[in-house]
């Protein structure tokens, strides 16, 4: 394990930016899957303004890790609606170099990744709850690959969802997410934890045992794995 | 996951070789833990017709994974007696190129490993509990590094220790083992399973789900692992 | 460099074969030239053997690296037939696992190369002059990529030609073949030299000037070269 | 060729700061040689500001890639000092993390690096006649690994070095420099070129023949070679 301790969000951006350039500088096709949220706001602002007009990325392919069906805009997926907005319009990567995980492709995601070589990288951030992607504690078994949820399965979801969504909002069905085998098995690892509040999951994760009711500790077995934390609260460029 | 499955010992015992030689040519410093047993004998004989005078292989050092204290010749470790014994001396391998984790400096083996970049490839066979190097059933917690076992710690152990001893053998008081996470760092996981036996606890660790009562089962998880499958009885070469 | 000796053909056959299966083992798409000719014979039949029925090696892609319209059965290509009869049958490998550089497709074909990712290697064998896949020394220059030569404009090939061909054979018109720069973008470079003839070559092309009159002597300067020697005449299992 | 074309010099200097530390974030030992000059100033202030106190690189071993003996403070080699001055003594790098190319260990500089697996990369820039590293248009020869120049036997390089020092400053009497064969044994090349003047060299040598008297022109040959570009002029941060 890699660990990288910030001092603050604006230096974790620019690290988190160079992280990403390490993985899209290699001479060769870069399959990279990288996360949402607000955490990286900052840190695709940044790598944006190197990714314009740039022809070096024409290579690099983005992917989505998990997909929200029905909860983004015009009843699309919210994920992908999401990285659109922070980073592929910002910076205009072209569509195709964009692979959205969908409800409809998620059952053949594994064995696409494998026909083109495997993830390069995959950039995640950790939730409180210990989750990834969407591997939550509850819902997660090690030896998942790339699944569907379905919200009425998993009762449980309904408060953790209605936790994380403003008051009133729908929540989704179901949702999809690569799981726990599908993200060892990218190349890299790269994971950010930012804010006070993380450093005891962080603790708990990495320094704890290796159980799903973590799921973010299975990043211990990981040949090639980067933590990335940062324990000041984040301060967003506006 | 990449899988091969063999049609006789022989054949299993080339590619094995095949498999190891791979890792062996590369333009580098080459670090390679490998195993003892009975399993990998045709293997290694095979092996050392292609190293004996060879100095391709020069930059090559070879570890063992786990060390039985005791219980070799002289009151040695028996594991890298094995080794010697199987492949070092057929093969005229130099002590240079050897490097001997024991009961004295396991505490530090994987951050000596982690100085020299880590492990290339690690070799193993699996057994029919699912253990893997000295990971067994009940002792295994994946988060586990080189470790050390005391065996009046774990008294179901010599229970398992008497079955796969002579009757009337000592048994060990102690040993030392690489962990699931030490073994998981490992670039390549390469796992021998053989004979009609196996074929059951194949099925069960990279078919079911990924927990410590089945150690194997964690390498489910490791982007470059090669399962190397021979079903029939072993007929070993004189 | 590496560089391997080995002390019979039946020997360099093994090895060889070793080392195109220490590509095509890599848990990704691999894309591998390998050269006609009748020093790999036994190599390819020995590689046949481990291929057939192997659905490991789905994931390979085999390239010629030079081709001569209408030499070949029918007037095809003479190399590509000379793979397909040394190896492709044998082995049973499918079409859609080979990619056939052609008198029409040669201008393209370093794009189509980089846009895979490049060759993860090229086997390759040494002429007694120096040349390696189709690049003379009359007519290479280090900067040339994937080309075309025409006979009528080069009346020096016409008499090497004619020493390479059966007496009263027809001399092609023009062929294709990678060049220096095209050649040395793979990752890995391994080229054989068989028989006594060739030790005087090696010496003038690995230890003397890098020069285009040596054509061979560029791989000096490769940072993944292998050069993979038998000095005995060679003997062809039947 | 990845060809990166910058529109100014502090953009220049911030993306070779991300080439740089896209090679220190390896999980692994990195060796990697770097460049003197006024060029990468910039450079070098942001990528200290990154690297103090950073744990994270300590696995990095730097190193120079050519030195002149007698030419630096108190007598020593001018380009380790330059380093020091720019980068090392800026960005906090103990002295157990600089390896020191000098006038008494270039004869087995070649086979030192070879012990460590090679250089993951080299950083230089391109001279406005075609050199890099101490490689001169007239006393470059491809095969040339690590070797030493004395100035006495090339008096035409007393007019080189007369133009490229101070007026009345002392000409050194040797210098030592990785040569064509060393450079291109690295696994990653980046070169660097700034300024107008230089558009025609980088014509030449990398669109024209490859010959050794245009020495950068060698780098079209290999298979990981970034060119990392900007033609205006430099304005240098103070």
């Amino acid at each position: 394990m890699q660990l990288i301790i910030e001092k603050d969000y604006e230096q974790m951006s620019r690290t988190g930016m160079q992280l990403m350039l390490a993985e899209m500088y290699r001479p060769r096709p870069v399959h990279m899957a990288i996360t949402g949220g607000s955490t990286p706001k900052r840190l695709y602002q940044l790598l944006a303004e190197q990714l314009r007009e740039k022809p070096t990325f024409e290579r690099v392919t983005y992917y989505n890790f998990d997909a929200v069906p029905g909860m983004g805009p015009e009843g699309g997926d919210a994920t992908l609606a999401e990285l659109r907005a922070l980073l592929f319009e910002l910076a205009g990567i072209p569509e195709a170099n964009i692979y959205a995980l969908t409800a409809e492709n998620y059952a053949g995601h594994d064995a696409y990744l494998a026909s083109v070589g495997g993830l390069d990288a995959i950039f995640m951030g950790l939730g409180g709850d210990g989750h990834f992607c969407a591997n939550l504690p509850t819902t997660t078994r090690f030896e998942n690959g790339t699944h569907k949820v379905v919200m009425d399965e998993h009762p449980e979801l309904k408060v953790v969802f209605a936790g994380l969504l403003p008051a009133g909002a729908t929540l989704p069905e179901c949702f999809v997410t690569m799981g726990p085998k599908s993200v060892m098995h990218a190349r890299h690892v790269v994971m950010m934890a930012t804010g006070a509040g993380k450093a005891e999951m962080v603790a708990k994760a990495f320094e704890g045992p290796v159980v799903p009711e973590v799921p973010a500790s299975v990043f211990q077995l990981h040949p090639n794995f980067t933590l990335h934390c940062c324990w000041t609260r984040r301060r967003q460029a506006s």
